[in-house]
């Protein structure tokens, strides 16, 4: 008797009709009449459930058709294949065995629950098909980012969580400490004392690996970051969360377009791997979440992203016959409802924004020689606005502490950061991804909280 | 003229003896008399560098054989087969352009430098040979653990890093928090008001992700976190860092040999993954680090790893010919000198220990029929002691709920992870390993610090 799983029934392998398996698994659903029964099983190996059926001789018949859901059993029994029912095969079952019976109190009955119902059981919601299909996707991305960077020759550098810097010098963070919060030491003016905490100074939960990054990159060349990243803004919004994953990658030797294309081709190797590796689940998805989704997927990886300045985008959106609920002109912030309108209503697909206001973007980026704007490139992408965030870093050792002094930035503390040009000046860019953006692009789900298993928001730091 | 890759130059490809090529890079060392000069230049594709040839007809001869190290600079030249030389090939140069002249107090001279001193210097260091190995091979094996996960069928997970609860019931936290600590808010007994806090509770970093990841098991069935963990433990140890990576697998209806298997397949798939893509990273440290490395790695994928159990290692060690420094009795907790005694002196070979005491392990692993042991084992291996914690976690929801109250832990913080049970037992197993550890075994270095990009320990978090 061969141990299978449920993603072997669905595979090329055939099982001879006298051929006994044994299936461990979940019970998702479960009917039952005089005669016949039926258990859809899930063993967490595929997005598709076994039919099994049972026949009323099956010595515990009437007990196996009345299992709460979740129950855990063992199945043994034969393949029967159904080339012309809807299921194309069924596993005839010659004895079942309950190994865990759920209670009858199991939350997750068949009727659709609200995603913010889920969201209050996060360490169950991975049992519903919607955040089955979610997290495999989130996981075969986060695989396929990895190897076409490795494919690539990029190195993976974990650069660090708790940190004494501010890597934006902006941005709200966490602080973190094992001072005893009830009973804090005191310097001689009244303030609390951090050459006494963990690590002798103050330190913060990082905002992103970029900086520390750059270091490797002019040794190793091509190098990225792919950890968590911390903001401590109270925002409620469906895009932001407290805690969320980053991609950097950066690279020396390599100017403004460099990173682009890199950005570009990064996206579309992910979007192919998932069309190759997640097609049920992405299915599932475009049936049930977002009909636009696979339209969406097959797009992206077929066209030429656009690109346009900043300067044009700013021109394109004062003549757009649409009201925006922030005045568009040149030196704005652009916001989510901007870089929408762009990629979705004027390119209809991923669009480059290019060199932007010197002032709204950070001391690192190049300065053009327009003295108003930077070597700065955002990727723009329907649904989302804003998915990659890149940019040539200033390497003109002069400039940048120029520009430390502008930002109000305390030059002792990037004292390292100005040597990494000093010791050797290299024209380098590199590009962020947020994680979760990227998940939501490739799934449809809309609240950033839905595509992370343990969601962290102002107020909710729960399980 | 093809911009091409130092590793491009040591690999399959031929190159004309008329074909011009660019490259760009870091000078490594210079030297040059009268007539002709040498440079080795890395541009950190490659482990190897490549030997420059520069003839004193090059129109800025005498300042590019002058150049300090560390300098980035592009050379325009051809490829120069030298078959019976100690390298096997050249780049005479027709052209060198200075890109970034270096400083002349550039730290990094070519005199051998501690290691001590150079983890003053996180950012530089990667710019040295040892460190460019240790790094790279860093990233060689993160993606060789993902690439063995994932071939497996195994689900990523990012388990949090933010939490609100202590998943060992143990262990020395740090706290994450967004309180004015010069102003805090306090309850009415005078205590710290934690509901003001960011989160409105109070919440930790993680120490690990192992009870957040079961619940993903318990749907997706085989899946695995990688993702950062900290202790604030003041230990000043070299194995011990107050942050690092820890890879933690869990596989649901799989029992503590399932368990056992997968950790000793992905420790040899990693380690032959390194032998086939890290070969020069490896023979450079194998000449310069520890010269037994290659050995040990080879002998790791060849046998099969050692197997006993708590009780049977603790007769070992009672007839040890050798004084301990902690004494040997059933029941203690075993030490580093234990563990490498056993791996290293009895059994020459990694070695799994199972069934530890009941009273030294979590609450969550699996109480055996003995009512003294839990199913838990360990992996120790040469040099390092314990590399892997594994155990099969406890299934059944009583003997769990009374484990908590037998280990004096807060039931109402464990309700949802005995709900994982409560809702459909599955045996389940798992393992933990330390990243940092694994990088120690696969290169040869001997301080945890020395591994890890900016390693944090006791009062030091620079960068």
């Amino acid at each position: 008797m061969a141990e299978v799983l449920v993603k072997d029934l669905f595979s090329d392998q055939h099982f001879a009709e006298d051929e006994e398996i044994v299936l461990h698994g979940w019970v998702k659903t479960v009917r039952g009449s005089k005669r016949v029964g039926f258990i859809e099983l899930s063993d967490g190996s595929s997005m598709k459930h076994a039919q099994i059926v049972m026949r009323s001789d099956l010595e515990n018949y009437a007990e196996m058709t009345k299992l709460p859901l979740s129950s855990t059993i063992k199945v043994v029994g034969t393949v029967v294949y159904t080339p012309d029912a809807k299921q194309p095969l069924e596993v005839h079952a010659s004895k079942i065995v309950l190994e865990g019976a759920s209670d009858n109190d199991y939350p997750l009955q068949k009727k659709k629950h609200t995603y913010e119902y889920l969201r209050t059981m996060a360490h169950l919601r991975p049992r519903t098909d919607t955040f089955y299909a979610v997290f495999r996707i989130r996981s075969l991305a986060a695989f396929a980012i990895h190897q076409y960077l490795q494919e690539h020759g990029f190195t993976y550098v974990n650069t660090p969580i708790i940190t004494s810097s501010d890597s934006e010098g902006a941005g709200e963070m966490f602080r973190v400490t094992t001072l005893d919060m009830n009973n804090l030491p005191k310097t001689e003016d009244g303030k609390v004392d951090d050459s006494k905490d963990f690590f002798k100074a103050e330190t913060n939960l990082t905002v992103s690996g970029q900086l520390q990054v750059e270091a490797f990159a002019l040794s190793l060349r091509d190098v990225y970051t792919f950890g968590p990243t911390f903001r401590a803004e109270d925002s409620h919004t469906a895009r932001h969360a407290s805690e969320f994953w980053m991609i950097e990658p950066e690279m020396a030797f390599a100017d403004l377009h460099d990173s682009m294309k890199v950005s570009e081709e990064l996206l579309k190797s992910v979007v192919s791997y998932l069309l190759k590796h997640a097609k049920d689940e992405l299915q599932f998805l475009n049936d049930n979440v977002d009909d636009d989704l696979l339209d969406r997927l097959h797009q992206t990886i077929s066209e030429k992203f656009a690109e346009i300045t900043y300067t044009q985008a700013i021109e394109e959106l004062e003549k757009a016959p649409v009201k925006f609920d922030v005045p568009v002109k040149w030196g704005i912030d652009l916001q989510s409802e901007h870089e929408r309108y762009l990629c979705e209503q004027v390119y209809g697909r991923p669009t480059f924004l290019t060199d932007y206001p010197r002032d709204i973007k950070a001391f690192y980026m190049r300065d053009n020689d327009d003295g108003k704007t930077v070597a700065a490139a955002d990727m723009l992408v329907p649904r989302i606005g804003e998915l990659v965030g890149g940019s040539q870093r200033e390497e003109r050792v002069a400039q940048l502490e120029q520009k430390i002094k502008d930002f109000n930035l305390p030059p002792k503390e990037y004292e390292w950061y100005s040597e990494l040009r000093k010791y050797g000046e290299t024209p380098h860019s590199g590009f962020g991804i947020g994680f979760e953006r990227l998940l939501m692009y490739v799934t449809g789900m809309e609240n950033i909280r839905d595509v992370i298993p343990y969601p962290r928001t102002p107020g909710n730091a729960e399980f």
